[in-house]
Order: structure tokens, then C-alpha cells, then sequence
């Protein structure tokens, strides 16, 4: 691709193509070798959207509830972007299409763009795409970006802790939920949702969360909060963007805000970094005939110290080029 | 931690100690410095054990599954090691640990050991974690390897990758059970084992299976087969085991247990050199005051040069080193 079709590119992308927009994801997923080009060129025209991740167990209602705050986002004027990872792919509990498809009325609205990723091949290539999403739409100036993650995982777990905002969605009767909110729920959310607050047990489930909230080691400012909503039922989701928003404001002025954003940034350059020691090594470690794996096997040399002739190897080169 | 001290975690290794066992598997979960050089030390013994990956969807019965196919294993003399990656922490669905205390009888067999496993704090640390705890079983000696993950997001994926058998169960009535196995399942799986196989709906997603199976490219040999099972009711797991056992002859037949297992060693390798590059970049990248997140969102330095900058620096350090 020639230098000026990704500046092309990149102005479609800022006009807010959604053709553009479509297109320049899928080469981020797709890791074609001008998709870095691409993000460098976005870079400079990122950082004004409040990126928001929801999360929470399988049948939590996660779907249904972005959809509502995408709806709700709209009333108030705001461009929304969505970026639904489906992990549930190539194990499909199947809700994820047909909520995209009940998405149906937001599909044609051009201040909405909704997109799905399902898990890539390669190691880490789902977060990789899912960062490069977040940025496209950011060039891009959605103001809220919505970031909906299956609370499963290690991935999505990483993909939550760089949103600027993180809410997790509990609902009653999943399992025992004294269990859920112990394993350190309160180091990742924001904003503690008690989704299908209509169900028996949701206000025990609430009971739950603010005692672990309390017992929980202080952390950043602001502290986290509980609300309750109905997604299916539209009840809540006003009071629940309302504490979204406030929660940025307040992120912002505490200095969570830009500790999350750094997080972020960190992790992008140790992704660029990673990728390129793994170029390098790639060829070395496919099926070539140089022998590594017999003198593995063989006992010969170990993991570690094939690394290191591998780290040789390639400042070896370096130095050379 | 002495050289000795790691000798003598080696040696209880291979004496098949559980204390020691869990100590060395905390080790490598906890990343303690010591850890590399205890997989080091334990990678001569490794190779002999018969990995088998077992996943599937959140509510398919993996861990009744990988109960019975323990059980089952023990009866034909086998030494076991479970590792169960509890991707539900930090949003406990509540099962595994439920599962894990039904498994209490082969809790005090000495052939039998089960461990564990939440998601990590780091990225990329469940997978590596995983990976060490395979290869501290396979010091001691275990015959067959079990690593139950959920069939949920991109960690467990390419955990299942890894494994020398993979196990994908099915359910009955989870979902659009086409979609489920349009999306790719015929690349992982060795075994598509519908459990439930009592329940209604279950001849149906056989059937499905089946012809997804004849439609899909055709892959490494041997081709992937069809099980039904009811984990609950014991039925069918030793017919299970043998197309397992079966799997692995074959495998190593065709070549594909190499394949998998150069896969495998592959990860490692590309891991070890990965970890070497963040320890170098992250003291750079971590509050210091080298202002570099500030040159950043000045739009002074992209993403991309800054890692240029980070990678200069690291070769630079280290032909002085």
C-alpha cells in the first residue's frame, strides 16, 4: 500500500466513513504489514474518546445492556462506537449474533459504528486488534467508545484493565456470588452493575458487593460504586451513564484517568516490541532444517538456552543492519 | 534461592512429592525470579506424559468430564495431573471449585495430583503459568496430563493448541449449536465429544458435527472423530479414554505429536524471549520520570518510535553488558 492511500485512509477514517472505518479494522485484524503504518498515522488524532469496558460472567446480559447504553448515549447526543469481543467464537453460545442483529436500529444510525472480533489465531492477537479498533474509532472521534468483554479469560480481563472506565455486570442466580466477588472483582471495576435487578436475589447480590467493597485495601480514587439496572426492561441505564460520565470526570481529576491511559500506552509499545522479537525468531523456529528442535529433544540445549542463541542471533543481525 | 535448593525442588520433582509439587506449580504462577531456572533444571525429564487438552463452552460438564476420565485412567494404572484453569476468577461462575471438591476421594490418591489456576495479573501469565505446571508433571512422571480450560476467549485457545489430544465437548441445547461449529472448531479439536448425551437435542448436534466435519478442509492426520458421552451418569468415558489413547498413536504415527509438541516448544522459546524484552522495557516505561508518556500525548513520539527508541536503548545496554 502506497504512502498515500493509508493518508487516504486515514482521512476517511476521520470523516467517519463507516466503510473506511470497517476496512481499516479488518486490516488491523488481519495483521496486514501496512496495519502499524496505518496506527502510527492515527496516533496523532487519538485520546478524546472515554473508552468504557463492560464486562461480567456469560448471561450477565452484557449484550443487551450495551445495546441500551448505546441507545441511551444517542438521546444524549453522543457518537458511539462498540467493540463487541465475541470469545465466544469458535465456541459460539451464539448470543452475540443475535444481539447484533437486535442492534438492528442502531445499524443504519451513521454516529454509531458496532463491530465484533472473535478470537484470532495468533498469540495476543485479540488484544492486538481490539487496541487497534479502540484507536480507529477514536481518529475516528467517537465520544464514547464501548468495549464489551466476556468476564473470562486473561485476555479480557487485560483488554478491561485499559478502558478508562470499567463496569462489571453481576446478575443474580449465576452461581455462588459470595465466590465471584472475593476473587478481586474490586481491583477491576469501576462501576459494579447488578444487572436483571427485577430477578429474586438481586439485592442480595448488592449486599454482597458493598461489603466486599468495603473489606476491600483502598485503591485509586474514585472508589468504586454499585448501581442496579434492568437492561431487558430499560430501567437504569440513565442513572448507570450518569456514573459512567461522572466516573471520568472524577478518574480525571483524581489522576486515575491518565495512570489507566499510560497503562495503556505501555502496553501498546510492549506489544509493538513483542512483535518484533517474535518476527524475528519466527523464521528461526518454523519447520526449517536448522535443527533446533532435534537438539531439543535430544537434550542437547534447553528452552532457555535456545533463547539465548535466538537473542544473540538477532542483536547479531541488528548490529549488522 | 540456592542451586541446591532448586536441585533438591528438582529431585522431589521427580520423587513425585505433592508438597512439592504445589510449591514449584506456586512458584512458577508467582513468577519468582528462581522459576526459570527450575524449568531449566526440569526440562530433561519432560516429554514423556500424554498431554490432553479438554475444553469447551462454560456449562458443557469439562469438569465432570475431566473427574470421570480421571477416575477412568486410574482403573488402568495410570498416574494423573489435572491442571484446571479457572478462568471464572475473578468472575467465579462457582462450578470449579464445587467440581474440585467432588474430586475429594481422588484427592488422597498419591497418582492423582490437581492444581488450580486464575487468571494472573500479567499479560500472558495464565498461559505461562500453564505451561510450567505441564512440564513440573511431566518431571514427575505423570502418565497423562489433564488441562481443563473453558472454550472461552484467547488464552485457553491457544493453551488447547498446545496439547498433544484435544478434547471439545459439546452440549445439548447451549445456544445455535451450527454456529458453534462453524467457527472454526474442526481446527482444534482432535475429539468432539457431545456430552449430556441423555439429554434432548444430542443426536442432533452429532449430526451437526458430523457434517461439519465432512465439509471442513482436510487437516493433519489423524482426522478428528465423534464421541458421545453422559460424564454424570459414567457412561461413555472409556470408550472415550481409548479414542484418546488411540489419538496419540496415531498422532505420533502420522508426525503430528511432533508437529504439536515443536508447536509447543515454539511458545515457550518465543515466551522466554518475550519476558526478556518487557524486563528491559518496563523500568523504562513505568512512572520514572523520563517523560516519555509526556512526549506521547504531546504527539511529540509516536507508539511506534518510542518503541524504536526502547529497542535502541535495549541493544545498546546489552553490547555493553
Amino acid at each position: 500500500m502506497e504512502r498515500c492511500e493509508i493518508d487516504a485512509m486515514i482521512s476517511g477514517i476521520r470523516d467517519n466513513r463507516p466503510g473506511t472505518l470497517a476496512r481499516a479494522i479488518s486490516m488491523i485484524e488481519d495483521e496486514e504489514p501496512d496495519s502499524a503504518h496505518l496506527l502510527e498515522g492515527l496516533h496523532p488524532f487519538t485520546g478524546g474518546s472515554h473508552v468504557v469496558g463492560i464486562t461480567g460472567p456469560p448471561g450477565s446480559g452484557k449484550s443487551t445492556l450495551t445495546d441500551r447504553i448505546t441507545k441511551h448515549l444517542r438521546k444524549r447526543s453522543k457518537s458511539v462506537g462498540v467493540v463487541a469481543v465475541d470469545p465466544t467464537s469458535p465456541f459460539s453460545g451464539g448470543a452475540l449474533l443475535g444481539d447484533r442483529t437486535r442492534m438492528g436500529d442502531l445499524a443504519t444510525d451513521p454516529e454509531v459504528f458496532i463491530r465484533s472480533m472473535g478470537t484470532r489465531g495468533s498469540l495476543g492477537g485479540l488484544s492486538r486488534a481490539v487496541y487497534g479498533a479502540i484507536k480507529v474509532l477514536e481518529a475516528a472521534a467517537k465520544d464514547v467508545i464501548l468495549v464489551e468483554t466476556v468476564g473470562v479469560g486473561q485476555s479480557e480481563v487485560d483488554i478491561a484493565r485499559v478502558a478508562d472506565t470499567v463496569v462489571v455486570v453481576f446478575v443474580p442466580g449465576l452461581g455462588d456470588d459470595v465466590q465471584a466477588i472475593k476473587a478481586g472483582i474490586t481491583e477491576i471495576g469501576d462501576l459494579l452493575v447488578v444487572n436483571k435487578a427485577d430477578l429474586p436475589g438481586a439485592s442480595r447480590v448488592e449486599s454482597v458487593l458493598e461489603s466486599t467493597l468495603n473489606l476491600a485495601p483502598p485503591r485509586e480514587e474514585p472508589a468504586p460504586k454499585i448501581a442496579s439496572a434492568s437492561a431487558e426492561r430499560d430501567e437504569g441505564v440513565e442513572e448507570l451513564l450518569d456514573l459512567i460520565e461522572e466516573h471520568r470526570n472524577l478518574a480525571r481529576e483524581s489522576g486515575l484517568l491518565e495512570l489507566r491511559r499510560r497503562m495503556r500506552a505501555r502496553a501498546e509499545i510492549t506489544a509493538i516490541l513483542a512483535r518484533r522479537v517474535s518476527r524475528h525468531t519466527e523464521g528461526y523456529l518454523s519447520d526449517g532444517d536448522n535443527g533446533w528442535y532435534r537438539r531439543l529433544t535430544r537434550g542437547e540445549v534447553s528452552p532457555g538456552e535456545l533463547a539465548e542463541e535466538l537473542w544473540s542471533k538477532l542483536l547479531g543481525q541488528e548490529s549488522e543492519g
